[in-house]
């Protein structure tokens, strides 16, 4: 079993040209960078990194509450949203699990380590990735867990709330626990709109997720939570690893980033300018877009090597060819400054040039 | 199933007396607190707290090479010492487990996660609780995995290196994975009289855990990582859980601290010189008390209430009543600055005192 290729591996060592620095395009991190007011709660608490962190991370949830305007007992946080994705697949030990394909693959890396099975509801370019009423047909009796990602990783697809809903409820019906990964909602301006962490109280059988990773720029401190209205499940994902899973640095930088309103208004708005951006100028350059509603875009080439060529560039893109449902046609490529992207650009507009000649 | 409590709870509400600060003598930290030179990487690095981590730790596992003296692939780094210890259960799924009792509760608590059964061997304390070569008769062929903590927690007691390596060979014979846990073998002066980090290509079976968390402060960063010279066995390590389960911040501060060979001298000093004091003064008070290679103390009282009456004075003590062949007669004490150790003795004296009229 070979570990799963991600974006952001910004470690390896790549046959970029001469003289470039490498721009990463693969990790969908807001462009804007760590939130002062998180620099400073570093600077601040240094001295405090030296003790074990609460294991039941108190502050933090007590503040995340506020935010999700749910009760504290229906929070539990994680070394990432990942950290919960494994704890989830480690406490249910779920047998057949549901994920729609493409989607976030660390689901069913995390199923098949507890020896799940994995059935993928495919998800039709047709009808550009977006997932329908018709994911209640998939949901056999033998499904026990359901991942959703949304907004959609890496289409940027959004699910109606309607049918996350729908879904919650048949997954309910047939005892099995529905996981809605909704780390990239915030970037929507509405999020209130598709998120369902408003309705926990009526569907004991859903876990929301959300991270801190990527609206809050700290992917590299490692933070994510989950809601969810079943306290006896909560048991369950606690004691499904170790106590001492979130740093207490990351604990610190959680309780200060949920006061930066400011910052997530220019994220928000910043998104959704070069995304637009983004979005066009891909589109003239003759590739399939896919409109999203996330920090990131796919698209579709028929050039199988462009991921390779933009590397040249040091550009870092996200190829898709081990998502499954998608190939090494289909690129991701993160909503970066503008600077960046408009670097992105001029560098496809060059290749396809050369490819044109 | 309710989570163990361990030491370093300085986050929960207690009943100490008015105007007092709590002081923290349940968890077993270098009381210099954080290396100038761990500051530092924080403060120069922060702009790459937003990036996600190496999922291979590559700069981190190359200095712990170094520093080990074993090729750079014996090596996985983990969200502190906690997170390998889960993941070897995990990636095992080991059935019957023997551990010493008493000895540190999160590999029992990993293996019973997994399903598997537990063996305690008892340690006497007619013999101080050390480890002898009786350990040899508790390994029974049902036996899959064995974890030995050298020095153990919570008695300090080292094991003697030819006991360690004669349960290798048997646990080799068996088919069945020893882990040393040497998280506190670096407050030894002598560390490789004790250590089998030497040992490891002749014993494809055996772990050795470590641990950032405890002899840099670290704990609240969280780092901690395993050898062993078992690709195969590595391998599964590194799946049984999630790709960025060591963070950023975690692998820069890591990387610095193998460079405080200062701060390293300083603190042996220091823990020898304050432990003997602690040694000498609990002795005195009339406890029995329990030499030690570590940085804790594990001294017995007949007052099955001293932990609590020392929280009145704002010392955080651990009480052992929730280790398996302990109770809480037993408790367990830090070595920490000086100042620290006198308050915590001054306040003995005066607790024996006040029960003597």
């Amino acid at each position: 079993m070979v570990r799963t290729v991600h974006g952001g591996d910004i470690y390896s060592k790549y046959d970029i040209g001469h003289n470039r620095r490498l721009i990463d395009f693969s990790a969908n991190i807001n462009p804007l960078g760590l939130p002062e007011g998180v620099k400073k709660a570093i600077f601040e608490n240094i001295g405090q990194f030296s003790n074990y962190p609460d294991p039941v991370c108190r502050e933090l949830a007590e503040k995340i509450a506020l935010h999700e305007n749910v009760p504290q007992d229906y929070i539990i946080c994680g070394n990432g949203a990942a950290d919960i994705i494994y704890r989830i697949a480690g406490a249910l030990k779920p047998g057949n699990t549901l994920v729609t394909a493409p989607s976030f693959s660390e689901y069913e890396e995390a199923v098949r380590l507890e020896g799940g099975g994995i059935k993928y509801h495919y998800l039709s370019e047709a009808r550009n990735f977006l997932v329908g009423r018709d994911i209640l047909k998939a949901l056999t009796p033998d499904i026990r867990l359901v991942f959703l990602c949304n907004p959609n990783n890496p289409t940027g697809k959004l699910t109606e709330k309607e049918t996350v809903l729908e879904l919650a409820g048949r997954c309910r019906d047939n005892n099995c626990t529905l996981v809605v990964d909704e780390c990239f909602m915030d970037f929507l301006d509405d999020p209130h709109k598709y998120s369902v962490s408003d309705c926990l109280e009526s569907f004991e059988n859903v876990i929301v997720l959300k991270a801190f990773t990527k609206i809050y720029a700290m992917a590299g401190i490692r933070l994510g939570y989950a809601l969810c209205s079943c306290k006896e499940l909560l048991e369950r994902l606690k004691i499904s690893g170790q106590p001492w899973g979130v740093s207490a640095v990351a604990q610190i930088c959680g309780v200060a980033a949920l006061d930066e309103h400011a910052y997530i208004s220019r994220t928000k708005k910043l998104v959704r300018r070069n995304r637009e951006y983004l979005l066009q100028e891909l589109d003239k350059l003759g590739y399939k877009v896919f409109d999203s509603a996330a920090n990131y875009i796919l698209f579709k080439t028929e050039n199988r090597n462009l991921h390779k060529e933009l590397l040249k560039y040091g550009i870092l893109a996200r190829s898709c060819n081990n998502y499954a449902g998608l190939d090494e046609k289909y690129i991701r490529v993160a909503v970066k400054l503008e600077q960046d992207n408009q670097y992105l650009i001029g560098c496809l507009q060059e290749l396809e040039a050369a490819r044109g000649k």
